[in-house]
This record gives structure tokens, C-alpha cells and sequence, in this order.
């Protein structure tokens, strides 16, 4: 086990490590198309896509072709990209806001919320997610989710994997980085992170693509610490 | 009782509203002064001392007049100038450095976390505060206070009660100023938050600046709530 020292905060991803967006995005897709009388639609290959255009929209940010804007209006303009590739140009506007606000009402994996009350006990437990700040507000209130405070992209004014977005979340903290965990499902948010000095935790999430999964099945990387849920990372970090 | 809608956050003021500053920092004081064999000093003078130092050091930085700092950064200066006027030039960096942590480790008042987590069961909790995010979230890992994101000066980039302290923070919530509570046992803070067209809440903290308080005993305008303690508050929300 690692010879690191206890961090004294936990970061967070947020989508995919801590609630499962593709089943949340699906189950509202499937609602708001028998609620409209809407064609037949494969709302997991909606959510899919939805999520796809997610990258792209993020790097028009990053490369500062356009200023900064939070992920809810991202969603928002990427949610009328995808209506209208898979054909559903007749959903009115006002119900596109609220499938939009879907994001705010995932759930969380069965391990969710049990684990970072556990991990709440010793350590300061943050989001360090792209949502912005309204986003992860409004999920943690839905989902239970206890962060003592909510760090990320809005209060970087950076979007992950830029450096700046991991590292103005650990002065935020008033912090050093190698006082501060990582804690993501995904390899790439990891090594980031990883590169900046934060320590680093894997916590598979094979199901977060669906069955037919096959990114970020394991951990690429000699991270800080490995685990399958939050308890088996809580016992890890003698919480 | 108010005809407004109910809130969807309350927003608190912390320093006096929800901790007890004086009491906190004039026994950090007189440990610190036991601990160094400092000259007898009244610690509460001390303490008031530093507290006034507060308004001049944030003018400084609301006036343009030198870029964003950071309240604990501001509190570190002050505390020499604090320790000069009292004679107490031999106090060491290091001591100096853990001094002011005791902002950190300020108590709460009697009702604070009951009443915090209460309110919490049917809103969204936030400090809006001039405490910077490190100095409110160790703060809240301390005092157990249950905010559900941090706001405030940090997040807005302008000190209250400069109209975006206020407005900011609403607008990272994704609401509008009149679906947000400010909380406060400061009148100007509490007008300054009405003028930006927030609900507004007086709660008297008689004792904040010991037994001779002669400001904000009483409300002096007619806010949207007006309760004796965080319970009073919370029954008048319903909550």
C-alpha cells in the first residue's frame, strides 16, 4: 500500500466517478419521449451522444475561441445539436431546459453517498469536476452527496485536464498539492492531476459506458491508491 | 409574517452571525500569551483590535487600490500592525503564522448547528462571507457547519458589501436574487443584500462584540425575517 502521506482533502471527479450520468440521461430521454408522443428513440445512444459532444465543446473553451462559459450552457447548446441528429427537432424549447436540468438529478453508484460520508469523517471532501458550480450544487442536494465545499472548473475558470484546474482547487484549500487525492474513475483525469503533484486514486466505474465498456477498465498507471468503490478506498485511507 | 415566497438558498454571514470571533480569538490570545510568557495583555482589547483592522484592509482592496487578496493574507498583516500597537514586537513568525489560524477555529454560537442543520434538510446552505474558501471550509470542518457549497468573497472576487458579493454568489447558485436568503446580524450587510433585491434575515448576536455591544442590537429596517436565533429562523421558514 502507498507510503504517501494521509491528504488532508479529497477532489472528486464528479461524472462517471460518483454518479452514473449515462443511465440518469437515458431514464429522462425515455420520459420526456413518452411524455411528447416522441418517435422511437435509442435514449442510451442519446445520452452517448450527448456526452460525446461534451470534449469538443469544453476545448472551444480551452483554446479560448470563446470566453469562459459553464458546462450547464454547454449542455444546453449541445442538448439542440443532438435532437436534431437524431430527428427530434419538435421538441419546444421550454422542454429542452428542463431535460437539460437531468444533469442536476443523477444518481449516484450504490457505493456513493455510504463511501464519502465515510471519507467526510477524516477528510475535506470536494468536487473538482467541469460542472460549474449551480450544476453540482443542485446534484449534491438531490443526491445526497456531502461535500464540504465545491471546487472545479467555475472557481478555476478552467476546464480539466488543464493544470490550472487542479491547482487552483488545492490553493483554493489553501493546500499543497501533495496534500490533496485525486479520486476519478477515468486515467486521464489522473494523470493530469498526477502530473501537477496531487496524489491520485483509480475507482473503476466499468458501467459507466454501458455494457459494452472498454476505456478506463483498469488503472493504466502506478496511481497513489487503486480500489473498486469508495468503502474499499475509505478503508485504504483508514476512514 | 412575510408575504415573499419562500427562498430556495440562504446565504449566512459567518464572522459574528454564525461564530463567536471575539470569545475565539481573545483565548487563542491569552494561550498564546500563557504559552510565550507574553506581558499581561487584555486580550479582548486585542481582539477588537484586530477586528478593526478589518474594514481598513478590505477598503484597500474594494478601492482598487491594490489587487485581489485573499481575508487570511489580510489578517496576516494586520496582526503585525496589531502586535506593534500592543508592544508584542517579540512574537515569532511561526507563532504569528499559527495565531492566526485561530480564525480557522473559531466556535459557534449555542444554536448555530442545530440551526444550520435544520435549515439544511429544505435549503441550500452557503457561507457568503469575507472569508476566503480555505479560511471558511477549515472553519466548517471545525465547527461542524454544514454548508452545502462556499460562496462569498473568493467565488465573487469583491468583498461585501460591494453589490457582485451579493449578486455573484446568486448567480453561481443559478437563481435569481429573490430566491436567495441572506442571513446576517449586520444591518449595512442585510441593507446592501436588499438593495441587490435578495430576502433578507436579521438575527441579533447581542454578544458579538462582548458585553458593551451598542451597534445591530436590533434591526433597523424592516427585513423579509427577523428571529432571535437560527431556530426562531428556521420554524419561521418552515424548516
Amino acid at each position: 500500500m502507498p507510503v504517501a502521506p494521509l491528504p488532508k482533502a479529497l477532489l472528486f471527479d464528479v461524472f462517471g466517478t460518483c454518479v452514473d450520468w449515462r443511465t440518469g440521461i437515458t431514464k429522462a430521454g425515455e420520459a420526456l419521449g413518452q411524455r411528447l408522443g416522441l418517435p422511437d428513440t435509442n435514449w442510451a445512444a442519446f445520452a452517448d451522444a450527448w456526452r460525446a459532444q461534451y470534449q469538443p465543446q469544453l476545448t472551444s473553451v480551452r483554446s479560448g475561441a470563446r470566453p469562459w462559459t459553464r458546462l450547464e450552457i454547454l449542455n444546453r447548446e449541445s442538448l439542440d445539436t443532438v435532437l436534431a441528429d437524431f430527428g427530434l427537432q419538435q421538441v419546444p424549447a421550454t422542454e429542452r431546459d428542463a431535460f437539460n436540468l437531468a444533469w442536476r438529478h443523477l444518481l449516484p453508484w450504490p457505493d456513493t453517498v455510504a463511501g464519502l460520508h465515510r471519507l467526510k469523517t477524516r477528510f475535506i471532501l470536494a468536487p473538482n469536476s467541469n460542472a460549474d458550480i449551480a450544476l453540482a450544487v443542485h446534484m449534491a442536494k438531490f443526491a445526497n452527496l456531502p461535500w464540504d465545499v465545491i471546487l472545479g472548473a467555475e472557481v478555476a475558470q478552467h476546464y480539466k485536464p488543464q493544470p490550472e484546474a487542479y491547482l487552483r482547487s488545492v490553493a483554493a484549500l489553501g493546500l499543497t498539492p501533495h496534500e490533496v487525492l485525486m479520486v476519478a474513475a477515468h486515467n486521464e483525469d489522473l494523470v493530469a492531476a498526477g502530473a501537477q503533484g496531487l496524489q491520485t486514486a483509480f475507482v473503476a466505474r466499468p458501467l459507466e459506458h454501458g455494457p459494452g465498456q472498454t476505456a478506463d477498465l483498469h488503472p493504466a498507471h502506478a496511481f497513489t491508491y487503486i480500489a473498486h468503490d469508495l468503502h474499499e478506498l475509505a478503508a485504504q485511507l483508514g476512514a
